[in-house]
């Protein structure tokens, strides 16, 4: 009797959170109709990866599912809302990891696979590489018989208008610097528990709007993006990324959890709200998840789409620091 | 006068430590002079980078100098001496990092800069991004107007034979899996101290030999292969990169000393010789350098081509385990 009860508690520990980026969002440069959109796009992505959980499926699959309803959103940058490069394309970064047994995987720079995460995952089961880079990842990702589509597939309005304006200001280095960049940052993640007690984390982007010269940000880092172990924690960041590779973000909450006991909340908000607020230009927030079901989802810029859903099915959603 | 003496310490702890890959290096499939030539090489990089040491440069300049004649040997898969992609093409990748400031730049899939460790501090000290790749790398190197060459600059006869030599394998899966492989986890890398007490880190590569999809390694992983920082280490790895990724071999190496207070010696110890030799296939080592000028060289493969030279100018260099 006793282990019955334990299995119908473990049963409930099930959670995802995820997030739709960081960045200046505020309630000034939103309006109504989009703050609605964002609001139903995050609850729906967070229903997606709850009935993956919520059946019996592995954190693995929730996380991708999730991340893969989020790259096929054209609000997220990642996937269809993926931001333009300088030269006008789209080249889109993903990576996951199983904290079963710390399996990887990621792909960079790559421009026709439908969804990137997938092909993340299809470097961590069915290659032995970790991380694949631009047309080889293609080709791989088209031999494993992922979706591919013509480039144009990821051409939105809204973010060529957003790669003009950015061009725009290169001609006036002086001026509109500080015009609204809500997508600067824009990156969409998943972290997810399941009923057998594992964890995992992904996370997809489309970069940054004019990034140059093949830049690869955080997202496909391993230990710096995205990390999961069952040991400590799951994590998938969104923010600066540069700042993030060089500070080890991922893998040093996971560190400040193994090493120094501290819970998620402040393994995460160390690395966040201290580390990383004491450096200017380091904005950005993670989501984190350990094998207990416990998260947190600090930020240190002005918002980050965010939401989580645990055994209960409820979605929870929020957009601003308040 | 006690203030002069105690500048005349700082400066005798002017340290530098390199690698030229690990795996299966033994006596047995080593003949005397292609030993002896090793040797000789690793001397004259020690050589190389302690110049720069003594008269008062900085650990950067060190480390790149160091890293720059590695390359520029036809010995290390690194520069000239790069093994073939499957697609008998050679694809570098390199990274350095500032222990002053944890700027950091990397560079992979290039294959047409003569020096990637260049390119890789190009990336950190010319540009806004971290990290680079493929074309987009090459157009900004040759921006900088840093040294290009013909792609056939990197052909050696020795490396055109192990990739014929692993397509063979290819072709018999069951044949030849034991061939000695002394050059699958090639790659070079420098760690120094400098008079002013700041470390650096500096890691360069071709990768694996047959190495297929743009295939990434821990070497340009900021926190995976290559990591600095003052306040921990300076730490190169070499190795099966995959794990160095998933376990965030250098970064962990910097929080244990950080978070759990173990010495140099000791956290890259516990990596190399606890963490990664249980699990198999993921053998390596690293060095690693820390800002009072203690380091370590641990490795769980059967040799690691490895050096080190002091304030006093004599050059020590290793291969094997013992």
């Amino acid at each position: 009797m006793f282990a019955v009860t334990v299995t119908a508690q473990e049963t409930k520990r099930i959670m995802l959170v995820i997030h739709g980026g960081a960045g200046t969002i505020n309630r000034k440069n939103m309006t109504e109709d989009r703050e609605r959109e964002y609001r139903a796009a995050l609850e729906q992505a967070l229903r997606t990866g709850h009935a993956v959980l919520a059946k019996g499926g592995t954190s693995l699959d929730a996380v991708e599912a999730t991340v893969r309803f989020m790259e096929d959103s054209p609000l997220f940058n990642a996937g269809k809302g993926a931001v333009f490069t300088h030269e006008g394309k789209n080249e889109l970064d993903a990576a996951i990891m199983d904290g079963r047994n710390k399996m990887a995987g990621s792909v960079a720079g790559v421009t026709i696979i439908k969804n990137p995460i997938s092909a993340a995952r299809a470097v961590m089961e069915k290659s032995k590489h970790v991380m694949m880079t631009g047309r080889g990842a293609e080709l791989f990702a088209t031999k494993m018989g992922l979706e591919i589509v013509d480039p144009s597939y990821f051409w939105t309005e809204r973010r060529w208008k957003a790669l003009q304006e950015e061009l725009l200001k290169e001609q006036k280095p002086q001026a509109l610097l500080q015009t609204a960049d809500e997508n600067r940052f824009g990156t969409v993640g998943a972290v997810a528990l399941d009923q057998s007690g594992n964890l995992a984390a992904a996370t997809s982007t489309g970069g940054t709007t004019n990034k140059q010269y093949g830049r690869i940000g955080d997202s496909p880092i391993i230990g710096a993006g995205t990390y999961a172990d069952n040991e400590s924690c799951a994590i998938s960041a969104t923010g600066a990324g540069e700042f993030f590779i060089r500070w080890s973000v991922a893998y040093d909450i996971a560190a400040l959890m193994k090493y120094r006991g501290l819970t998620v909340q402040q393994a995460a908000d160390e690395v966040i709200n201290k580390k990383l607020r004491a450096v200017p230009g380091a904005e950005g927030g993670v989501i984190a998840l350990d094998a207990k079901g416990n998260f947190a989802m600090p930020f240190n810029s002005e918002g980050m789409y965010r939401g989580w859903i645990g055994a209960d099915g409820q979605p929870h959603v929020a957009i601003y620091g308040d």
